[in-house]
């Protein structure tokens, strides 16, 4: 984990150069400020320079294009607190929260040019290239968010539509990060793919975890309010899977459950959900759907053709993601 | 003119290729569908496609970087009508409006991932200074809109910081356009420079001219209401020059017309600052100094080392701009 530590610190010391706080105007830039300053887990950054590192590359030639896609990744976090009308994130206020909506979409807009900024103070020769990728991702994290909000009026939503819009929203941005890393490395073509696909499976597998962990997770070491999916009727990979093997009593039950007419108080409607997931066994089912996620991303990385021991920080990586309890 | 009309036409033909409508999840698409196919004057590509003709480039090079500025000049208008509150634009409804808020919020946002896939489709060699140019411009169109919406609530406002927010917030994407033209047709970076500096203060002169015709220019040419700056109290050039020129007595009235607070039905407000105005003559003042920038802009122009015969049809265009009524 040595390698994990050592790019973590490369990564923070990049992020802490941004040095945007004192920027004018300062109602612009400190929101933007607040939000790369908060302790968050950096993952794709880190998924960035580890994808470099295993194909052999210089590191300093992926850590700018890593940074932009930290940067791409807050910016979506911001837009969406204010779609998703969330008041906490990582714990703290949101930035629309803290300040407003107007605020936020503009930092935002911001920050969205600074993660191309950022990219292209990289090789000038990877910028095509690493551009391409980033812009891609770009767009389908905002069709991923666009069906999230389309699922929040639509009656039934389908397990493959679900699996669709996961993949969107969070698996394409952690391929895309994986990816960018190994085109800074110079990688093969068919090596880039499978990291791609490593990555696009991971994202699933993870965005299942933080829907189990919405429910079951410690809700100190996670950050967020323990059951705010089911208080918001989100329909996450848990209420389609229990509203899959439920039969027609529960069905009805859960349905009005989630009823946005439902007067039930919010502590209740909680509890009534989690016993009606427990006597369907939906922790177990998702859990096993999640781990052969895993199990199949863990595959893909594996048809990368390099040395078993060049994976280990990659694999490493993954199964502490994977055995994260917040 | 005829160049002119064929650029327009070139450039109606590769909006027209950005083949969105059908695009999925359609509540995604649509709008920015109905966004890029408003008739609109597609100002920013024109200036690219000329600065590019005129230091003897290919257009071809040039046009994917041209629409890249129009779509992202589109995403701030959807973003900004947002802000604003703003019920029309060019005639019709905002996207805001016409769907919700978060819809125009993720429209821009794809919009403005759009834009950069698009500029990435010109020669991977002048990816980069493309995108340099185009970042740093986008980062001070949102510093521009961060300070219009500042000087809202700002009890004053003094000229130099009304005219360096319209020069973020208007005249650096003019300046962009051009300078990205003239990168793609490899021009020296002094040339560069002067066109840049033409797009900057043709810009202004343009921002005045708008404040103008939003109290002087004819309601359905213009495709806005006339006096729509002074019922939302907007401090423009004419009202930040009345201020300059009132005598005490002017000087409160004219400030408590533009009250919050002010109880009077909006016609009547228009025509008191209306009559205020003429009163201490800002339309021919604002008219003087506006007529300034253009000078300004046509001797940075001239300072370009080319024959003025190349000069002309971008000297023809800047001049129909400036003569426009709507």
């Amino acid at each position: 984990m040595e390698l994990i530590q050592q790019f973590q610190h490369r990564i923070n010391q990049a992020v802490s150069e941004l040095d945007i706080g004192h920027k004018q105007p300062a109602e612009l830039y400190e929101p933007i400020a607040y939000t790369m300053g908060q302790p968050g887990k950096r993952l794709r950054p880190l998924l960035s320079l580890l994808a470099c590192h295993l194909f052999g590359g210089d590191i300093e030639k992926a850590i700018y294009p890593a940074i932009s896609v930290e940067i791409f990744h807050n910016f979506t976090l911001v837009h969406d607190d204010i779609m998703d009308k969330a008041p906490l994130r990582r714990g703290q206020q949101t930035v629309y929260q803290k300040w407003n909506a107007d605020i936020a979409i503009l930092a935002g807009d911001t920050m969205f040019a600074m993660a191309y900024q950022y990219a292209l103070k990289t090789d000038p020769a990877l910028v095509p290239k690493v551009l391409t990728v980033f812009s891609k991702a770009a767009i389908e994290v905002c069709e991923g968010q666009q069906l999230d909000m389309n699922f929040e009026t639509m009656k039934t939503v389908s397990i493959p539509e679900y699996l669709n819009m996961i993949r969107l929203k969070t698996a394409v941005l952690l391929g895309a990060s994986l990816e960018i890393g190994a085109i800074c490395a110079h990688a093969l073509p068919e090596d880039i793919a499978h990291i791609y696909q490593f990555g696009i499976l991971l994202g699933i597998a993870f965005q299942l975890k933080d829907d189990l962990l919405d429910v079951y997770g410690d809700q100190d070491q996670f950050g967020k309010l323990s059951g705010g999916d089911i208080a918001t009727n989100k329909k996450t990979y848990l209420y389609l899977k229990a509203l899959e093997l439920a039969d027609d009593v529960k069905y009805s039950r859960l349905t009005s459950l989630y009823s946005p007419n439902s007067i039930l108080p919010v502590e209740d409607k909680i509890r009534q959900v989690k016993q009606l997931f427990d006597d369907l066994d939906v922790k177990e089912q998702v859990g096993l759907i999640m781990d052969d996620y895993y199990y199949q991303a863990m595959l893909a990385l594996s048809n990368i053709s390099i040395g078993s021991a060049r994976l280990e920080p990659l694999q490493d990586f993954a199964q502490k993601l994977f055995n994260r309890t917040y």
